[in-house]
């Protein structure tokens, strides 16, 4: 994790609580505190101080903060940066080091997209060889609800799920562990504001629903995902875990990061009226893993958020509408991220294509897909000429053995 | 809704409020109860008297009470039949005219199967004639996630979505409101315990991690679903609304109404070891509709829940078995519940078949779908020779226009 992830135009979001036996630098209860630099700041404190006038900090997670909509988060940022600067708050700066960073929120209801077209394409030809990318692709931003129980903080280790799964289609299929057990790099959009259950967001308005955004690892077990998928989406394939990263990343620090030059190729279709937006974000993504005899990672892969098809105001305004309500703390992932190039790719299935080509490791060691032992981390930054650059941290897991099945 | 849904054997949970300008005969807060005949007993204020001894029936949703097992909720059963019999509670005995029937539970997570072969060979073959049931059906229980926050009481209006669809396919897409609107009669197996994340349920004691069932009505808009359905599953064509009846029917109440007389034909392959099981429900489920021009429901079908091709045990095990979390209150719906009869099928989908077969009405009306002003009514009970039949109740839902898109 890069130091200069949390500049001060950065200040994102999270929940801190002190590891068991450390010194009394954290609270025994869960925290929400901002990241600057290499330090953290204690946000509970500072309520509590009367530093700050927001009792929805006070609680352990973030979603009634979030659910105040984007003006409040605005505000809450202008505050935290006059504390920071002013030193007022310098006795609830607190190391980063040894600090327990937690789900920064309840999340109630999470959805899985799959809006870079590159993945859609790369993945359906390998599904689907003559077929790869669907009538629909283009039209509808595809998306299925995915499982919230089962949603991990970074850190917390993964194990190799067990499951049904059949290579002979002439033979019964066996249960076991997967074989074939893959990362996805997404980034997550957590909701602020809801709407009510029957009003749609108009994709104008779509932005100022998010309060912010974070790193997913959308782990999934393709040898399971195969044999379920049809016809109702992946379900076991997908639900034994979802990583996400610790700090949300407000969509006021993205702002200057905003882009429109993306996505649609010539002869495209234009979205239809109801998803009228080209506000993509330039943030970089990379895929870092360390197997278990390397003592640093290697770099898999780096892709670009501002490769995919669909934009996060268009995500949001299809999710709503038909009506669908959003509540605070909601996460809507965006689907793996990978680009054209082949460096880009945000996921093991396609790096190594379904198995064919092994990626090859500076130990010697290859992988098709991941093995017991590995750790996948993932990173999200921005950069541009003449702004500081900004960063999401890091959204790590371990891969456990499967259980005896 | 019959009186004699609720004999002492049946004693369900819910949880009520008073209606606004309604006599003080109700709490204003959502008070945790239970019916018994044409009343409902306070348990809230049963433990408030301290004829109770059960915090978790204090709180305003029963998850508390769920996640203490089965062994709980018995024991919860014995003394309310004790209170009722000896007449000790009869000060918190209300009538249930004019009560509000809340949500028993805050879901989590919402997870709708399709477990009823007839069903899934009925849609396939709309769907996919050439490829009806598809080779995963008999060994893999298909399953995806629905969206928790849209789940409604019985008796909140329902509005017709708005969303793409698309019937040329020389043509773009339009955007508009739903023209195939559906219902689907399922019934909901509500979580009690839960599991740690990683730690499967072996299908043996599955059933002690059930708390109840419910009746679900899996709202659906068949022409949104048939454009976005394919890579991902179903999204908008079911997250608008899903209605769940208000009284959660424990397990041991249905315990007299097991069957294992049912579902496997032969030439059917035996499911594999971590799915043994063959413990069926007779549970006879019926859909009303009352359209705007009749004053009484009729009745569109009646099937039973001992058709299905999958046991709620074999639900939970699989959807446990990569180490998914199950939490108390999570909602497991059984998916269309149908048989061979035409007059079983779940669905108008199934009843008019696609459109082409419209459902003759008493009042001269014909349905392919649902109208606005339609009220569908479910209902499903328990009936057994030298058994009192047991009931539960109805969940309700009224088509309102789709909003201006």
């Amino acid at each position: 994790m890069a130091v200069t992830d949390f500049p001060i135009t950065n200040l994102p979001f999270g929940v801190v609580r002190r590891r068991a036996g450390q010194a009394r630098t954290y609270a025994a209860q869960a925290h929400i505190c901002t990241a600057f630099e290499d330090r953290i700041l204690d946000l509970h404190a500072c309520v509590e101080e009367g530093l700050i006038d927001e009792p929805a900090l006070l609680e352990p997670v973030l979603n009634t903060f979030m659910g105040k909509g984007r003006e409040a988060a605005r505000a809450m940022r202008a505050r935290i940066t006059e504390l920071l600067t002013s030193g007022a708050a310098d006795a609830h700066l607190l190391p980063m080091d040894g600090a327990e960073l937690l789900l920064p929120m309840r999340v109630g209801d999470y959805t899985d997209f799959y809006a870079s077209i590159h993945h859609a394409t790369n993945v359906g030809s390998m599904f689907r060889p003559d077929n790869a990318l669907l009538p629909n692709y283009k039209w509808v931003p595809i998306g299925y609800h995915g499982r919230a129980s089962s949603i991990v903080a970074s850190g917390t280790p993964v194990r190799r799920p067990n499951g049904q799964t059949r290579d002979d289609s002439n033979a019964p299929p066996v249960f076991g562990p997967s074989k074939r057990l893959d990362y996805e790099m997404e980034l997550g959009m957590v909701i602020g504001a809801g709407n009510p259950l029957g009003e749609p967001i108009p994709v104008a308005e779509a932005l100022d629903h998010v309060f912010g955004f974070c790193i997913v690892n959308d782990w999934s077990a393709r040898d399971i995902q195969t044999w379920e998928y049809q016809p109702l989406g992946p379900f076991l394939a997908k639900n034994f875990a979802t990583s996400v990263s610790p700090w949300i990343v407000t969509l006021d620090a993205l702002e200057p990061f905003r882009t429109s030059a993306f996505r649609r190729a010539e002869g495209d279709p234009e979205p239809l009226p109801y998803l009228a937006d080209d506000a993509g974000f330039d943030i970089t993504v990379e895929v870092w893993l360390r197997t278990a005899q390397m003592t640093e990672p290697v770099r898999l892969s780096r892709g670009n958020f501002r490769d995919m098809y669909w934009t996060v105001a268009q995500l949001v305004a299809h999710h709503t509408s038909n009506g669908c309500n959003l509540l605070p703390g909601d996460l809507l992932a965006s689907g793996t991220i990978s680009g054209t190039a082949k460096d880009s790719r945000g996921s093991l299935l396609e790096l190594a294509w379904r198995g064919t080509e092994p990626v090859e490791l500076p130990t010697g060691e290859t992988r098709r897909f991941l093995q017991d032992g590995d750790e996948v981390i993932l990173r999200a930054y921005c950069e541009r000429e003449g702004l500081p650059r900004i960063g999401f941290g890091e959204c790590r897991g371990v891969v456990m053995p499967a259980p005896q099945s």
